[in-house]
């Protein structure tokens, strides 16, 4: 399962003191700028003389896998590159960065279609999963594949000719890969229906959260900005990385926190983790920490749909006290986090950027 | 359901005289080449510090879904090249032509891994889907997706500093698009169990096949030796593709002749067109020239895994003599499709090279 989560975006450059939330006002923007991809998408299947029904199957499939989301990941294009730069957005700018933030849209549509297949899910925002609509079954794998392509369509229309094209490509292909290993490793160390929690550990837990979710929603939207920017210099990207994929790594490990934690009415639903056998952080620091009898009862009762395991597998979590052991780790974190971000040289990307992005992170609820 | 035949490639231009077919040491070189490129694409993970038992399954995958082919499409890289050049090929030009020969035999990997899972079939050369082996399932949908993220990979590694680097992306991507567009026709013109024979047509079989396999079977391997050899002529490529697509039709129609008319000894499996609610060629001829009565029957025995009604449907083939019908179109291919090479300027694009593949297919039985 792929969260539909992330980390609201940073606010720009002009507004970060005052932490502004989001404004409704940036959404409308963003969401006006779908409805021009959309007709862009739809221009070029005409160009391919896409008979009729199949152009109708597309504009339904894009309507029903794209939007719909938090849109956080595209929204932290524009609201980073603001940042950067430190000045309101022109016009063009602005657009660039929102063409590139829903591109990352787009890869996320890509991923949660087939995962949800993967997994066997049945609704996703509140909605039945694309593959469970009427008609539709395993053709959206296909349709997976023509979001994915949409993306190298939209950057080739509006990019072609910019200097950084060829970095976006890459860095969209790079990101796309990392995200498929993540998921492989995550896919064969909890594979449904088969739990056998020797497979899971920290390192692997470590791993999965840093490919499968961190590259794609953490450092993709800054790279882009960066690159968006003008900003060439390797150093900068790395720098950007080694602050972006720990906070990737926090936020999905809170995410974990309060997919068990969490109250359901804040947080929107009622986590499964446990029944759906995750290899969440929980039950790795758990399995590091179980007695024989701890660990036994883990195994016995671990990756089951039946609520009276669940209760025995949340009284071990209570028992090892995972939730002080979460605590410490949220407190380590942020330490850690904002040893890194004064390690970024400020003249190369404004360390102010990954301050906002962070608090807006630190100690959420939801 | 793709088809995972294509025509032989063209000889080089060093023996196109001789019509020389395939030999044995052009495969096994191209091979060799296959063993280079899993050990980069292996040492790519490594670097991504994937873990081993991650590592394993991609070996495992990538060895069990891309060789194994008649790899026609990615043996035409070379030859083709070498037709262009019109001399034999130096050590590094060899080996760049190979490389991406095998990049559109991951192309196809892509596809037949998905194609397999959307059809439900169950044998692939020979040997269980993919999906269908121990342990795989919808795993093998991510997996499908790691075999084409290592086309950017490898293209990256071996041609990031080539002039026609941006190119080679360019047409991957736009081919991959192509693809997708026709498998999107195809599933939804013949989804499975739901036949309804009037959503076909001539036309939309044509956009089919076109969309499906013309593109990425003819024009991609000829396209990648062309950019490869240098010529950067826009209406180089339009000529070439004003062949190709024609080319790739006549071939898909012949697949779809031989799927009903061939001798299962000869072509190695037996045909299911009919059973399977094929979009082929010789329904679409059949559809626009029956009678009521022939339609009536058309409706009622086409799609259906039942013998007696799979005779009915042939019978009606006889009735409206579609094999009279196939060698006509088969002389008009030939001549059209002559025609259209004498289109090509030899000084562009050597025209010698679309009459040996051109020969290649014309009349063949297998």
């Amino acid at each position: 399962m792929l969260s539909d989560n992330a980390a609201a975006a940073p606010s720009n450059g002009m507004d970060h003191k005052a932490k502004k939330p989001k404004t409704a006002g940036e959404r409308e923007s963003f969401m006006a700028v779908y409805d021009v991809l959309v007709n862009d998408i739809l221009s070029g299947l005409d160009a391919h003389r896409l008979p009729e029904n199949g152009r109708q199957w597309i504009r339904t499939m894009l309507d029903a896998t794209i939007p719909g989301g938090k849109m956080n990941r595209g929204l932290t294009v524009p609201s980073a590159l603001g940042s950067i730069l430190k000045r309101d957005l022109t016009a063009d700018e602005l657009f660039k960065a929102q063409v590139l933030g829903w591109c990352i849209e787009l890869l996320q549509a890509f991923f949660l279609i087939s995962d949800d297949i993967m997994d066997g899910s049945i609704t996703r925002r509140g909605q039945p999963c694309w593959y469970r609509r009427e008609g539709v079954g395993m053709v959206a794998i296909n349709d997976a594949f023509i979001v994915e392509s949409s993306i190298y369509q939209l950057l080739r229309k509006y990019f072609k000719t910019h200097q950084a094209y060829g970095d976006f490509l890459e860095l969209f292909h790079e990101v796309t890969y990392q995200t498929e290993l993540g998921q492989l490793m995550d896919l064969i160390t909890a594979p449904e229906g088969n739990v056998d929690l020797s497979r899971f550990s920290i390192e692997k837990h470590a791993y999965i959260v840093e490919y499968k979710t961190a590259y794609y929603s953490f450092y993709l939207p800054i790279a882009l900005a960066m690159r968006l920017a003008g900003i060439t210099e390797e150093r900068a990207y790395t720098q950007a990385r080694n602050v972006l994929l720990p906070l990737g790594e926090y936020f999905q490990v809170q995410d974990d926190f309060l997919d068990c934690y969490g109250a359901s009415e804040v947080i929107g639903k009622i986590g499964t983790d446990i029944e759906d056998n995750k290899c969440g952080w929980l039950i790795v620091q758990a399995l590091a920490r179980a007695s024989p009898e701890q660990r036994a009862l883990l195994d016995a009762n671990y990756g089951q749909k039946d609520p009276a395991k669940v209760a025995i597998v949340k009284a071990i979590y209570r028992d090892l006290d995972i939730e002080t052991l979460y605590r410490q780790y949220e407190e380590e974190s942020y330490q850690r986090i904002t040893a890194l971000i004064n390690q970024v040289e400020d003249d190369l990307i404004p360390r102010e950027m990954f301050v906002t992005f962070m608090n807006r992170i630190y100690k959420r609820n939801l």
